[in-house]
């Protein structure tokens, strides 16, 4: 059973956490273990992981390579914290980048490290953008998350967040993201339109940044046409294009990147969350040469040289990306994703599918009852969590390692969970 | 003799790293191990190290208490990331945090992990006192660095950092710091006179920010006087007080905060850098219970729960500052360090002691010059770099470990590099 | 023959007058007298005047009875200027607009003199709505203009007028207005969209501000159901109506209120150009006595009190709205407006009519054929301008009192005009 | 005995004019006539005017001169409003201002003529300093006053006028006036410091805009030194130099332009209030040809032609600037007030005399002091006003044509005024 609030083993963070913690509300238990999908209380109960760090534990909890190569490093006195200092750590990791990522993909951009947060990331690209276009208009999207420093919080759509500021947030222009206006209205048209108009309001602007599978913002995801279109949009009318994969980059959506596939060419790529493999703060803003003009330390920051982060993160590419051979096993998953999530819409009327790849969700309507499902889903051993504006999005984000069998597990929980609070809803309402 | 960067072994940081890397191109080496006050690099050459990294290693490099503790947790598979659920780790460090660090100093603040870097430390602390209050205005000091995300961009001084924000930098009123005018002002006067005279143009300010000894910007140490009359000032003026710590605290200027022996109490610190212990990752903001007033994850991120972070943090709290032993010691060496940076300033014209305690450098009056004493000190294996607003200042930041022994031969290595740079010059004039 | 800049009796202009002029360059005349609907110059060449000093000459110039009761006023020593002091000419403009104007209409707003600008009585209400609200964000629509001054700038749709800022213009969000996004899209949706969706980045606005008949920026006139229904958004989200009548109010549209008619009552009404009735400088802000909220001086300006213009518009109230006759008379211009435009549209492949009332165009296509039929038909003795985002639309801005056959003079003018430039344009595409 | 609020004849402004509205509060009368100095009520009560528009009458109401010329213009249907169309009226004004201002103070400025207010002369200046430099940040100074509009307010220091924004004011950094922080310290010294460390956080400023003598902020006079070097300072550092001369210009301090007699050539002059001579809405930014870089109509606004100020503007520089006779009156004038201010000053423990010229008056400690002198004088006859940021400055903006004998009644009424209220408030201290 979960622990209580005022359990004695939890007390201290009701006494001195700050009221901003959040996920522990409705998560109410103390892990001590993790390891691969599974999370274990200090009770010894386990829970399947289908949350993963917000898509930041994309090869589940401690991956046995990541952890022997970080325990070595510790071991050898490899050092911790470099700033920007060469080290064999770093090297190695750009080495592993550079063949198995970048080169491959026909992607010359160059590596920043920001400071470890994907606010940080986001912060350099809309700088970046900004001092290469001499212009301060930033394009976002409606829904769309990127952190709620003052600069990134400006591009995010979340009315929570914002209000969090207490101050006014200038130099981003809101468009609609694909399918806010209904399947009938094509949003690209209005960007068209704003971006053609010159007595428009949209003042020219220095980039379009957005997420391809808004994952904070109800896994909606963008169609390929409009994905296409918006970024030729960036491009003829002199802006940078951003996308930020912080939560849908690092094969979550089923390549390592969620735009391959696209006719696109991002100016700027953002990544954090899942690039240091096992979950150490980590963040990168890949940047093509010729936007590269930060001068040294223009932007800087003290953790950008986590030497443990790339320690693990080389593991992570050389592991997973160097062959095909996890891509088509994430195929595979993303269609038994799919066909659980249908099983479990099938049984709320109005519900919809989200997302794509490995960041699908079901959409049950409203936010109280997907707080019920998931409520329900973690008494039976489930920890998975909602998005959205409103929280009607029940949310899979799996590890991508996860066992066919943990995720069938996982699935007929949630199926389980949806029945019951159903049924409950039904008998309530006769 | 240092790596050259067209060797091999770093062309990957030339072909792939942003320009935006900084300290590699003063410290051209290729670091592989390191351990307490010294660093390794590939061809085995050790470095003593007066840098680390920027404070953030105040207890050296791969501590073997915290080495050890973090390994037995990575081996037993304990949580890496955890979002902001609670764990055994981050338990423990808050209960050694409260009772060796909050209770023994009457601090009743309640400790919110932000995203793991200082800037967002920073950002959350101007978003509460902006939300608190239900003002805008922030003073802000001369010379001040606070990080280079937007919302504490605008608070830093520096204009190198502030020109690559491509935006306007609003919401932040800026006040000399003490002594920036000279010993015959009194800035506090001015500040006084500002918030004072309702047609002075400042607005009523949500808060104050400062450092106590300002880190990036040239070691600049206010007294306590000054300190204790702006905090009043503050709060005679219904502004928060936020002690930007990030570099000066956890021991660095002899006390675990940099404010202790002061009569004033912060309505928030801001701490990141040393707080872990062991150089990774983590970052905190301190708030007292009735400004603690962001809703679950207002201010969010995604790497906040860094659990090896925790467990160091809590070995170094448990080891240094259980007791007055560590202190004690600290100030013996600040003594040594004084003394030391007084000789090397003797050797050159008009040069100045700046700041206090293990934060202190010397004004050497150029950028020029302080970047060739560093050069050379590097060529004799000191890691060494400048601070200030022209980089004239040689700031030692050595970890607060350092043996007595190492400490004065990188004092004398300091010494060396004065006099060896100094006499050329004056050849140079002759 | 028209003046060339170069004569002497114009070359002081171009000595002296900056580069900001505009209008002098497209209507290369030196003016002396004018009177009714005719503009007379320095050689006695007579000019109808379509353009009425862009509708701020809507009685036409120098109307007799204004005229008289000036000089009466100047001659007996009647205050010029009086800040805001009591007089007897302010104190019978307001008895003759309260019993004329407001009380017929159940208008319980009250008159807020402003700087003698539009752009200022623009400014005062964008100001009281957020002062009311608590909220800074405003929405604005594509192609609205209210002027040139920074916080009316922010407002503003043009880009042309936008880059004159030199600095970002915030605190505004910009909606599609009524047609922007073609006939199938209800930009109405849009914004409701976007106002209840709590993620959708607009925050909760302070107020929302349109032209019923947007006069630069093309003549697009919104439907009625469109304007009552924003009308009904905004005050469901708990925002000001703002209504700017600057351009469209004082009878141009055919009745005193461009909005009259409608099933909206504007929270704040901003007027200007005719108000005067004299073509004298004068700006209003209604305002609704709960919003009445500014203390006294709190929004100032010297020229608040221009006793000249409250004699003139005093007169013009009294006159040309104390029954119905001048209205009728309008309902019977706007449709020998109406026939004379289509005549003329029926020249231009593809041509549109625009606007309504006395506020009427054509829009034929290219800012190019516009100016070539304005410049033919200033040589044929007519003053006539375009407007739109390409200035691709010639817009008819005749006082409203023009004798019938004066305006189809002025319309017979206007046709010849484009039939001779089509007929040219035809022969050069042969 | 001057009018009641409740009053019949001002019941009309109660019920209908906003709360707004100020001077008719402390100066509670229905005016109906002016002529010179003199002002009268609808009773037939006279007072003399030392209030003069705010220095908008220098020349006194109804100059015999100006009125003939400007009845006779609207007689003989000259036109009223013009647009920026070329008129005889404007050419006139032209032509005389080159000659008799501009000529022989050896200034090439262009004349820009903005929308009537002085808030939009400062608009524009801004503007155009941001355009010429491609730079955001204006230094302006404690206690200065530009007008309420969102741009001029940014730099206005009045806290109360800064409220009623409801908006953040940015772009503007806030230096001390000459003499704001005491005798000691030279705030020239501080705006060099704040210009010349490059990590103070002051950006690189497009302008530096000052009054040369602060009238709303307390007739604070700067000193020609201060002038002078904070002239150099704005060169030295890129930024144009903007005085703000609308209340001190047009023979205010002693001389047309306020600033004559110092070795400076602003860039940019901004004029208002007495420029039309009579009262009339005009305001004027001149620009030197070099800055001159809007284009047609980039900022604009309905009533940049008044023709009726520029009719008695003509005359005003023709009457009184053509020679030298009116300024040597001036100087003797100045002498007189001086002296009278000077016995008023003495029976005020602790009175400071400020400001120069004719535009001088007494700080007497308090706001509420202050308005009962005021207040007395009033019930005697004389209309006179306060200043400063606690209203503590008893302020006379007297008609520059006020004959001598005049001049003394007036001052003779205020020292009455100040024996009386001191003498009420020693008994009272008793």
């Amino acid at each position: 059973m979960p622990l209580s609030m005022n359990d004695n083993a939890v007390s201290i963070f009701k006494r001195r956490e700050s009221a901003a913690r959040s996920y522990c509300r409705s998560i109410p238990a103390l892990f001590t273990r993790a390891s691969g999908s599974t999370l274990t209380t200090a009770e010894g109960r386990e829970y399947i992981d289908f949350l993963a760090g917000c898509s930041s534990l994309n090869y589940g909890h401690n991956d046995p390579d990541m952890k022997q190569a970080l325990i070595d490093h510790i071991a050898e006195d490899g050092l911790a914290h470099s700033l920007d200092l060469h080290t064999d750590a770093k090297g190695a990791f750009l080495t592993a980048f550079e063949r198995h990522i970048l080169r491959p993909r026909d992607m010359d951009h160059r590596v920043m490290f920001t400071g470890p947060t994907g606010a940080n990331a986001v912060e350099a690209a809309m700088k970046i953008a900004r001092k290469v276009t001499g212009r301060n208009n930033i394009i976002a999207f409606t829904n769309g998350f990127h952190g709620v420093t003052l600069g990134a919080l400006a591009a995010t759509g979340n009315g929570y967040h914002r209000g969090g500021a207490g101050a006014d947030l200038g130099g981003v222009t809101r468009i609609p993201y694909d399918g806010f206006l209904g399947d009938e209205v094509d949003s690209a048209d209005y960007l068209e339109a704003m971006l053609t108009d010159s007595s428009s309001g949209v003042d020219a602007p220095a980039a379009v940044i957005f997420e391809t599978v808004q994952g904070e913002g109800g896994l909606n995801a963008a169609s390929r046409e409009w994905i296409e279109r918006v970024a030729k949009l960036a491009r003829d009318h002199g802006a940078l294009l951003i996308i930020d994969d912080i939560q849908a980059g690092c094969g979550r959506t089923g390549t390592f990147f969620s735009f391959e596939g696209m006719d696109i060419q991002p100016d700027i790529v953002t990544m954090a969350k899942s690039i240091s493999g096992f979950g150490l703060p980590m963040a990168l803003t890949l940047v093509r040469p010729e936007h590269d003009v930060f001068g040294p330390a223009e932007h800087n920051g003290t953790f950008r040289g986590n030497s443990h982060a790339f320690v693990t993160a080389r593991v992570a590419i050389e592991k997973f990306w160097a062959d095909d051979a996890f891509q088509t096993e994430l195929a595979e998953k993303a269609e038994l994703l799919t066909e659980g999530l249908r099983r479990m819409a099938d049984v709320v009327p109005g519900a919809r599918l989200k997302g794509r790849g490995l960041m699908q969700g079901v959409d049950v309507g409203s936010g109280e009852l997907a707080g019920e499902i998931c409520a329900h889903a973690f008494e039976q051993g489930l920890v998975i969590e909602t998005s959205g504006s409103d929280d009607q999005v029940v949310k899979v984000l799996a590890p991508l390692t996860t066992p066919a069998e943990t995720f069938r597990k996982g699935l007929d929980i949630m199926f389980d969970a949806t029945r019951a609070v159903t049924a409950k809803t039904s008998i309530a309402a006769e």
